[in-house]
């Protein structure tokens, strides 16, 4: 059964699923800015919209377009902000 | 707020969002094979897995990895397959 998971009062949601090497969540994420934290190493790839984020350690924020992934190593936490509703593929290592 | 929606008895699922121009879904398909109907004119784009798909009028079944993509008319319905959980992006027309 595909496991859905909600956060920011369900500003981002996700579906969990196994992809053929790695578990994974699709998901969308609304407008507005969130600080999200990480268990595993995560790589994220924007699917649609995009994603401006500071990244652990960084102080410069990025924005990644559709197609473009980023890394977050585990046991970290980051902002991400976006001015629409933006899809993306997460996979954890 | 983020819709849910669940189709097949929970076997497969999908967010629905706002793309900067189109009503869209990210969602997951568990394997299995199953029949889809369309309302509008949809744009499917496999993120994760595979999909194999017979088209409407079609009698030969194609399989689309992750990063193609296939148009489906509206008002049409069509099979869909699958080994292995295989995530997606629609858009609607």
């Amino acid at each position: 059964m595909l496991k859905v998971n909600e956060y920011f009062e369900g500003n981002a949601k996700s579906i969990s699923f196994q992809t053929a090497t790695l578990p994974a969540t699709v998901g969308v994420i609304s407008p507005g800015e969130y600080e999200f934290g990480t268990t595993k190493k995560e790589t994220m790839t924007v699917v649609s919209g995009a994603l401006t984020v500071l990244l652990p350690g960084m102080d410069t924020w990025m924005t990644y377009a559709a197609g473009e992934s980023f890394e977050i190593a585990g046991q970290a936490s980051f902002k991400a902000k976006s001015d629409i509703d933006t899809a993306y593929l997460c996979t954890y290592e």
